[in-house]
């Protein structure tokens, strides 16, 4: 029995947005996180502001997951050095007995826990709007911009999309997502006015759309496609040079505009909450594989010590490299997916159609109207040991059969990681984690690891699905 | 040790020069035969003019291979059957005794040997210039036109230029072939001068090459080119809405003009009179194809009771339709030929790089953008037993991984031509043939044939070795 639009977003509402006591405990823990961490400043004889900011400050958070942001906003005099010295002291001694974890977007600051609360504590510079130094530096100028424009109807509707953007995997500007962050959900909203608006404009959207609230491009858009090159582009209201949408990638792009059509189509609680995958047994798994007959290569390689964003700059670039290695060998790429748990185990998935290529491999030489080229072809390839055919004459061009350096795809990784993988490319953090351990295994090779870690199972069931979650309700439930 | 062109030339002519004995020998023997057919045709009271034509009337045959050419020139008034009637019986009687074969090129003429000599009687119509009828009127004013043009020295440069043709496999406007007509060669030479100077322009040769030795087109080349669509124009001089070029394939020409530039690099007799293929052992055999690693698949069936240009028509027909068949089933072909030695045996090769293909077929959908389609895809696609995995979004277009129809190519040709093959485009005669008979072989299985007939055996040495002849000697001998 399919549900109305209304009675889903209330259903979600329900889940989402706090209670006054849950609100009130989180508005108070931020307070007394603010004071320790203004204590610990002061202790520090450091001359800084801090303040609360970010989805806290400004009432939007998700019910089931608040995250406080403490911000440090200290003055431009001192170095940008600090930000991992001074101040994260400063974030330590304030949250002094929980788990703390250092992190680093475009600067180092501090993630910590209060029971199963994240608190960040993060180091900016008190500047005038428009004098930024670090990126952080413009997030209390967006709290003090939004605050006086939400209101409790408008609040609502930014924790519908939040949730569904969680709920369909787009939520988040971290480089491993790739997606929309809280505050450009927040604009998106305002914008469009409301949640469903909002779902029908993106349904439709096209390239080159453009998100400026404040107008600081009307009537010149075209300027703005030059100026801004990512996929979606959401202008800043208290910068108009900047991308609020820097962040999102065109697949995270494409992903929501596809789950937003079949949304509206049919609304359904589990675009917000989806079902929990639920790993494919041994077995199952092992049909699976058989049933598509191909070539799944994991390449697993352990810990990097660096922080998330770094981490998955860098699998990123390294799986760039990878491909375009494997497709230079002529190795048909099915997909290719990267796991990481961001502690020991990273890896780099590549499905291949097959494992083997013809040991004999056909090689395009120059158009036969080019006489010089042609003659050096010749040379280089008539009775030579690599030759196998030819070389003859076919579409107009000389065309030679030579023998293949590799056939194997495992062989071929395994030789151009065995140091790292420099020369084709990985980024020289994944480098040095694969030059120190490396594991390659092929399809039904990974069950130990399977087995093992119920992430990873989890992650390669969805793999093998390839489907987004919300499709699954759709017309199965496989 | 290196040769002049003069050299080569010189060698050249005196092989293929007839000697003042030999061409005394043909030119009475053509006059017999011309006498022979002329009282047939006084026997069965028909008023038609009987004459030598071709290269024996013109004196640019080639000593080895002399082809006595016989055209019955029939009035108008007599219906177009008769060509394979009265005619026919006419050249039989006049040939009686002697091996014939019925030939059919546009229409049908007879083809006999008296002794080694092949002579063909060709019947056609009587007509003014211009008002052709059959495609062989044209014939005697090819003669006509080309006789005053021609001294001895012009006579030896065609020779060349032919004999070149010969050796490096162009020679010949049957559809086999698809190569240079005598007549063709004879205006080359015409254009140009003589041999050398043919192969110099012939090596610069670009598309959209016209020989127009009349100037019909003079300072309109741009009209010829529209008017004809073939890769080579040699405008007719005695019909300027004629191509004499027009059996010319682009392979063909592209072998030509590869073939005079290496000739011109590199002067070898070789070119004119190309060493035999010495057939691979068997143990060879076995070898090569090991080392290719690719699926060679050789599919066999019976005689096609018709003349060679009908047969090599519908081969080259079906072929392409073959070929179209396994791109679409996604088998990467590498080569294909075909081999016939019109009489009982004809075969189709494919080479593929696999012989199966992985069971599942990544099938892209619409692009995001058009909402309507993508609606569709996903309708289609979503939880059927068909889709193995997905779909999903990438690179901007929805995607699904299906179950592929065929893996294998062998049950794939064999599902597909079990009754003939009509549907997936095989021309007629080849069909039923193929429902008649069909063998399909895959590498080492071919053995058995290989061994037992020479002739295949020299046309899959010269395919795996894949090179033009002449290349051999470039640099090795293998």
């Amino acid at each position: 029995m399919t549900k109305s639009f209304e009675e889903v977003c209330s259903e979600v509402l329900e889940k989402t947005v706090p209670s006054n006591n849950e609100r009130r405990h989180i508005l108070e823990l931020a307070e007394k996180l603010r004071m320790r961490v203004k204590t610990a400043v002061e202790e520090a004889s450091i001359e800084a502001e801090v303040r609360v900011e970010g989805s806290v400050a400004k009432d939007t958070w998700l019910r089931e997951e608040p995250d406080i942001d403490i911000f440090l906003q200290v003055p431009t005099t001192m170095p940008r050095t600090a930000f991992g010295t001074i101040c994260l002291e400063i974030a330590k001694k304030a949250t002094e007995g929980h788990k703390q974890v250092e992190r680093f977007a475009e600067h180092p600051y501090l993630e910590s826990f209060i029971n199963t609360t994240r608190v960040n504590i993060v180091p900016c510079y008190r500047v005038k709007k428009g004098k930024w130094i670090s990126a952080a530096d413009r997030t209390p100028f967006h709290t003090d911009y939004l605050k006086p424009l939400l209101n409790e109807s408008l609040r609502r509707e930014i924790r519908l999309l939040k949730r569904f953007m969680k709920g369909i995997g787009v939520y988040g500007a971290e480089i491993r997502v790739g997606g929309f962050s809280g505050y450009l959900c927040e604009l998106i909203i305002l914008h469009h006015g409301s949640f469903i608006k909002s779902l029908r404009s993106i349904a439709d959207w096209r390239e080159n759309r453009i998100i400026d609230y404040e107008g600081h491009f009307e009537g010149r858009e075209q300027e703005a496609r030059k100026i801004f090159e990512e996929p979606l582009v959401a202008v800043d209201p208290v910068d108009k040079g900047r991308n609020a949408a820097a962040a999102v990638r065109k697949e995270k792009l494409d992903e929501l505009i596809v789950a937003s059509r079949a949304f509206l189509a049919e609304p359904r609680v589990e675009f917000f909450y989806p079902h929990e995958t639920v790993q494919y047994s041994l077995d199952k798994l092992f049909h699976v594989m058989t049933i598509r007959g191909s070539t799944i290569v994991f390449i697993g390689f352990g810990r990097v010590r660096r922080p998330p964003d770094v981490l998955w700059g860098q699998l990123y670039k390294s799986r760039r490299s990878l491909r375009k290695m494997l497709l230079q060998h002529d190795f048909k790429i099915i997909r290719d997916q990267i796991w990481s748990n961001e502690r020991d185990l990273n890896m780099f998935v590549f499905e291949v159609e097959q494992r083997s290529l013809p040991y004999t491999k056909k090689h395009l030489g120059p158009p036969i109207e080019k006489r010089e080229e042609c003659e050096n072809f010749l040379r280089k390839h008539v009775g030579v040991v690599s030759t196998i055919c030819g070389p003859y004459v076919e579409g107009g061009r000389w065309v030679v059969e030579t023998k293949r350096g590799h056939t194997d795809i495992v062989k071929l990784l395994a030789e151009k990681l065995r140091r790292g993988g420099r020369s084709v490319g990985i980024a020289k953090l994944i480098s040095e984690a694969l030059a120190d351990t490396i594991d390659i295994l092929v399809n039904e090779e990974i069950a130990k690891l399977y087995s093992s870690d119920a992430e990873f199972a989890k992650f390669l069931t969805e793999y093998l699905k390839g489907k987004p979650r919300w499709l699954n309700g759709m017309d199965d439930q496989t």
